[in-house]
């Protein structure tokens, strides 16, 4: 059986740190939590938290294998056209789990999988450079929205399908394209269907942030060469093992509750994730999607106003103690930090004994960059524990497919746990709509009014 | 005359938002700002704030021209070795002033200008295939380091050096190597000296964090071909516009002081800063370290222990709408968010007309990504605005060098503005200290004890 991620929470509690969390909170926060759990389990039943089947697999992951391994094997390069939810976890899967300069290197030491871009912004000074240099006859271009009307995604399809008429013909482009959308609605199902474009369901009830795990995440993913079997199943043994309402047993209630705690009575709206791996720094902007929009609300359940919600941060170690670790140090006690870690990492260097007559480098020599990436990080652990700074560490068996499958799985149940405590609705993102519509007024999408906001006061400008 | 940067404040204002600062605020900040400005002013010629010289150019900026018109030209890629504020200055500059897509571009659409790497972190599963990947005959390396002493830079230094031996012999590594170190003390001088390993200093009183315009960022940037000279003068335009002691004229000072008083008297210890480019967001990661490392502090300047420090935050535009944007709209009134735009992008798509039908897609016909870009901003400004989000706008004439210039030396002053309204120390990192001597310990330095915390009480760990 593949080894279980390891949640270590002693550096948030009150006996360790010397201030923090009491263990008689715990036992608070675990009466609340087993309410918690059983609203959820109702809210599953509802068909609203449709993410939890998804490492069961079924007739989906079957297409997505046969479009891997028949049609798929094309393509040298795969392109995601897509947006947050739609991107954010291609590029958490890609970046664990393809070796680094995946897309630069050639094509035996990526086994002759495809290579793999994700465009998650419309910035042409970043588009136009890579369509240049696509051979668009070997490129499959995956479209990824769920309501099939974003639209920095469809602006990216209509620049993509012009190139691609204009190189393949009025035919030849649709066979270049792949669309991830809902299953019956959107302008995209209705593109799907009237032009034949080969297409894959976003499950209802699955939300944009919690579709890693649907075709959203598994198609790009299995297209590389990523084991989609053993994500699942380790997906699928953390939501077994998130079964129990028993907090103690329950890692994603316990990180959430901890979390919670530290915000909400210990003064700490800042939650920081800092893997200690460049592996794993996509995960943690994947992450801070899911925190930052599923738990920062105006309204708690109720309706009341309550303008309410924690701040993600992402550090990567060891690179941001030279950036961030000063302030989450010696700055205010507003933070909690989650270090993610890594049994042992699938690469090392050994660094060679060297100039024996300087103290800087001669103690280096014989260790290994993974050791001395974990050693940086067991230092900063220790030295921000010192200084009574509410810390957990995440410890992954491996960088493999299954272990990112239970992690991916860990966080997005905790959002939905760490809803429940913040008493807010984690499905919905009505803030984003108002700039939504003030950018289809600018554009002059009929029926849509541009903002009339007045010049600035000339005396608040410098220029 | 190359235009100038704009800085609009007029969102941060109680007039505009119907919160936050009141004029009357400003007032009471300009009489304190003509103090701080006295106060460094007085620091300068002490000689700390060295890196205010540094526009000046002078033998140095010399020195790096000569290196990289002659020897440089010989090297097909740059590979810089340096964490933190020894890398995060070249990566703004790489990602600012290179197209995309740079490192992957055939040498003639880099005009044959050599590749560039930053190699900003110690994790092999980064570093391994990348070294694997480099014709070590064609690249130099800069080992940057102001105190010659990081341990993760001579990590690399070691695994590097050892690789050149074996492949150039025990002469030929020596030319592949460029130190860019103290011109007087520490174990990278001492080996350049006993090597006769090519060098350039960083001069004394700059420091790390503040030496992006020392030979820290000018060489790499001389080297891939950036006009070092327009970004020396776009520095020297804003140190220059900056010698008012008058708040409403000093673009820096005004940066300084809302985003002060936003925290201290305004609930918002959290400053995004949010470009609407991905050309910029390596110039928000720079500035993440100079105002979380400079402001972030244990006691004020009088020694008083105040735990005291805004948390900086970065986010893209516009990709974090779909990440960000909800919290920053309905959660705590805890942030200001400060969007960096540009008059113009450097390149630009036209998105095309097609499906009249489908209204998702129709609208967006005949627009520029770019406009869709900068609709989505100001639709953006305009939501927080709207929401009662404090927020500011700077705005840059171009993505040119002397536009970088500004804007560096603009957040650089800010910052040590900055010191000053939280009466703190800006230039040292106390804090960063005790991490560094406990990783020694953990690796046997000899000197250096290793921490001998408990092992976490098994009752707080999930596994």
């Amino acid at each position: 059986m593949p080894d279980r991620l390891v949640l270590d929470y002693d550096a948030m509690l009150a006996p360790r740190l010397g201030r923090g969390i009491e263990p008689a909170d715990i036992a608070a926060l675990a009466t609340r939590f087993s309410d918690i759990h059983e609203a959820v389990q109702h809210r599953y039943n509802a068909g609203d938290l449709a993410f939890l089947d998804l490492p069961a697999g079924g007739e989906v992951v079957e297409q997505i294998r046969t479009f891997a391994e028949g049609m798929g094997q094309a393509f040298d390069t795969i392109v995601v056209l897509g947006i947050g939810g739609s991107a954010l976890g291609t590029i958490a899967l890609r970046q664990a789990l393809l070796r680094t300069g995946w897309n630069e290197a050639e094509a035996e030491a990526r086994e002759f999988f495809p290579r793999l871009f994700v465009l998650d912004n419309v910035d042409p000074t970043t588009i136009a450079p890579l369509l240049d240099r696509l051979d668009l006859a070997r490129t499959l271009f995956n479209v990824v929205s769920k309501s099939g009307s974003t639209a920095e995604t469809l602006a990216q399809f209509l620049i993509v399908q012009q190139r691609l008429r204009a190189a393949l013909g009025d035919e030849g482009w649709r066979g270049h394209f792949l669309f991830t959308t809902d299953p019956s609605s959107g302008p995209l199902r209705a593109i799907a269907e009237q032009d034949g474009i080969a297409s894959l369901p976003v499950p209802p009830g699955v939300g944009g942030r919690f579709s890693v795990l649907s075709a959203v995440g598994l198609l790009p993913a299995a297209l590389v060469g990523i084991d989609i079997d053993a994500l699942l199943a380790g997906a699928a043994a953390m939501v077994q093992r998130c079964a129990s309402a028993a907090l103690h047993e329950n890692p994603a209630g316990m990180f959430a509750a901890l979390q919670y705690h530290a915000h909400e009575r210990a003064g700490a709206p800042i939650h920081v994730m800092m893997p200690y791996t460049d592996r794993l720094a996509g995960v943690a902007d994947w992450f801070r999607q899911l925190w930052a929009e599923s738990l920062g609300k105006r309204v708690d359940t109720s309706g009341a106003v309550v303008h309410r919600g924690p701040t993600p941060v992402v550090a990567l170690g060891a690179t941001d103690q030279h950036s961030q670790v000063q302030l989450y140090m010696e700055g205010p006690f507003d933070k909690t930090i989650t270090f993610l870690t890594v049994r042992s990492l699938p690469a090392d260097l050994v660094i060679p004994h060297a100039f024996p007559d300087l103290d800087a480098l001669a103690f280096l020599g014989g260790h290994s960059l993974g050791g001395l990436l974990e050693a940086e990080r067991a230092a900063t652990r220790s030295a921000l524990t010192r200084a009574g700074r509410m810390n957990m560490t995440i410890q992954l068996p491996d960088i493999g497919a299954h272990s990112i499958g239970q992690l991916l799985m860990l966080l997005q149940l905790a959002t939905v746990y760490a809803g429940g405590f913040y008493d807010v609705d984690p499905l919905d993102q009505p803030g984003v709509e108002l700039g939504k519509r003030l950018t289809y007024g600018l554009l002059g999408r009929p029926g849509y009014e541009a903002p009339d906001d007045p010049a600035p006061d000339s005396r608040h400008v410098s220029t």
